[in-house]
């Protein structure tokens, strides 16, 4: 699947993401990875200038799973088994970035890892891993 | 720090989260622990009649903080420093509650450990476990 | 399966963990549960008088793995997926012990919480929590 | 510190991890990374051919740990704090390899990814994030 087909299947499937705008975007799709963007949005605004760890846990969770079907196709019954975040520094009052990159794609189990980003800083904010439960629909690549 | 405590200030330090409506709520504290509550609303809302991953995760770190807050008094430096999450079942289309219990509260580091549940189910739809750096303030109790 | 069935499953498929005696017991099994001692072996010391933290993490990994085949029987297929572990305070120079409870068992995925105690002491030493991946062999209890 | 200041400083404060010969070794290091190597040795086998997952995790924890001492220096107090698991793929009867990228380092909290791998072989076998507790010692780098 391309972005533009990966937003158009979000704004189909999870109408709710977008209650306060366009503000989630896919960037960019490859083999076993992709890279998102969350515009800034003041409801994400924290104490001190910064954001909220949902936000950055959102956004990962939303790269992972963009990067699982752009791999697969639109299947909606992948669901998240699990995630785990290190929040890294505190992100600053911009947009959000990330990097996903998938360890594995099997028949039944994907994993992959996310580093998030504040836009135009080098430093990552956030690193997240999670698995993703999909149904069985071919044989495992894996070896 | 009593729940209605906890409540007020969490209004003040955190008024986005408070955006659609006052839906979080501080049910009990103790030693040691704390409860809270997602009340349910249409923004969380999934396909499927389920309930969002984020507005669990949101909710148990929500709760973590609420459990270290009630032991050591508002202190707004504490920061998340890890998260991990393992959903377990789909929520159902009803409020969720956030049961934390705290492993550890020492000199700089809190661990805690909280079960989510749909109102009135018994088995859990998502567990957590995450750790908070707290500002230098006392001797360290633990051994 | 019971404590003796387990230990014996667990000699003969993995003889090389006992390699330096018979230092690890299934105390006891339950519904969703079961408990595991590690005795204490000079090979897991460490400075300062404290075991190891591979030596917490095996028993934990076996814990889960003992709970879950107690419930449903010696599948060696089973494979842990995941394992996320917080090291809460440093053991005692004395036996491990841990409790696991599953909370879920799922028809593909089994998920538990184990936490491990040094013999004698009331304050955990270390909190886990793992995910295993099971064959297919029946309709999914969960709801 | 140079691999070699760093596989002397592990022989000398943790002599146990060397009973069954010197198996792990620092092959390289470099700003913000580590690589390390564990031989194989029958100890680790397990059913099918494949290696346990505690060796996995052992290696893991030590590549972490040899990273952030790399940057710090002989700190004996440094101690693991978090450590997280996704096993990927079963590993080869083989010496394993540990990746490990720093991805903070802090005034009093490191954090880190690994990747192991099977020897000659391009797809991780596990994947691992950890976090360090560090004493105290300079002004903290982190924005």
């Amino acid at each position: 699947m391309t972005p533009a087909e990966l937003e158009a299947f979000l704004e189909r499937e999870f109408p709710q993401i977008y209650l306060d705008g366009r503000i989630w975007h896919v960037e960019e799709t490859g083999p076993m990875r992709a890279r998102m963007r969350l515009d800034y949005h003041p409801r994400n605004l924290r104490p001190g200038g910064t954001l909220s760890g949902p936000s950055m846990m959102t956004l990962a969770d939303l790269a992972l799973y963009v990067a699982v079907l752009a791999q697969i196709g639109p299947v909606p019954l992948a669901v998240t088994t699990s995630l785990s975040f290190n929040f890294l520094r505190k992100p600053a009052e911009a947009a959000l970035l990330a990097e996903c990159r998938l360890l594995k794609l099997g028949r039944r189990l994907a994993v992959g890892e996310v580093t998030v980003f504040s836009e135009g800083a080098a430093d990552p904010v956030c690193h997240a891993t999670g698995t993703y439960s999909i149904p069985d629909r071919r044989p495992d690549p894996s070896p």
